[in-house]
């Protein structure tokens, strides 16, 4: 699929770990839960069923305590290659009451480094922009500069 | 998946269509436009994309010749098994503007006949009262009544 800037935000790096480390800490609550949200917000629960229609759940909680409850469901897992996952649907595909967005992890090898990228799909502009105003290439960014430093530790 | 009473509709039947050809008559779009409808209602127009992502798209004319689109996304296509779609979401997986329903239709032989369930999945009781209202059971039991009969003379 190729992005459609109107619509989409896409985040693309080549980053220092190799493509199963990426692989590894993106699918494992453990891991999530250390480099999800960008400090100093944190991840107090996540619930991973890496499945199409699985569940991909994560509580994130503010500074200032208040915790924002995320529900989601995977939609393509090819292991060390690409993860789909949309809040438009709950888990087993039930359409959800606040629909979003849909992301699109895809990574792949460059030597030892990984072309890592990450695409967020909208249903229109509105929503769009207002991604993009609640810091999308900020977060998104600050979130992989985590697992970049999360995953060189391991 | 079990359904929920309260969010879900489901349509159960045993039919005297092998369930292979259930299957292609709900996959290819020259048989959709045949059957998917209950007349006088047509469907004037189909596009099948059969993966994980690919478009669903029919459009049902009235009788008094208003023409409805409606465009979906498969999710889960496993032949002559179940198939899953969805619209929530548009081709590609982008989230809709008007999201009602996923589908999911199972086909199971038993003999020559094929037990056939269509369940219908909500995101609230008020949108699977609202398809009870527009007349799912009715609907949908047509349609199907439509499907046996145009299979048994291909």
């Amino acid at each position: 699929m190729t992005p459609d800037p109107a619509l989409d935000l896409v985040l693309q790096r080549l980053i220092d770990v190799p493509r199963e480390l990426v692989w590894e800490v993106w699918t494992k609550p453990e891991h999530v839960s250390k480099w999800f949200t960008p400090a100093p917000w944190t991840v107090t629960d996540c619930e991973i069923d890496l499945r199409p229609g699985g569940i991909f759940r994560t509580t994130m909680r503010s500074p200032e305590g208040l915790e924002f409850p995320n529900v989601g469901c995977y939609l393509e897992v090819v292991p060390y290659e690409r993860l789909v996952f949309t809040d438009a649907l709950l888990p087993g595909y039930r359409p959800s009451a606040n629909p979003f967005m849909t992301a699109i992890v895809t990574i792949e090898a460059r030597g030892l480094q990984t072309l890592y990228t990450a695409t967020a799909l909208h249903r229109d502009e509105e929503a769009r922009k207002r991604h993009e105003e609640m810091g999308f290439h900020q977060g998104w960014g600050t979130a992989l500069d985590q697992l970049v430093a999360y995953a060189k530790q391991l």
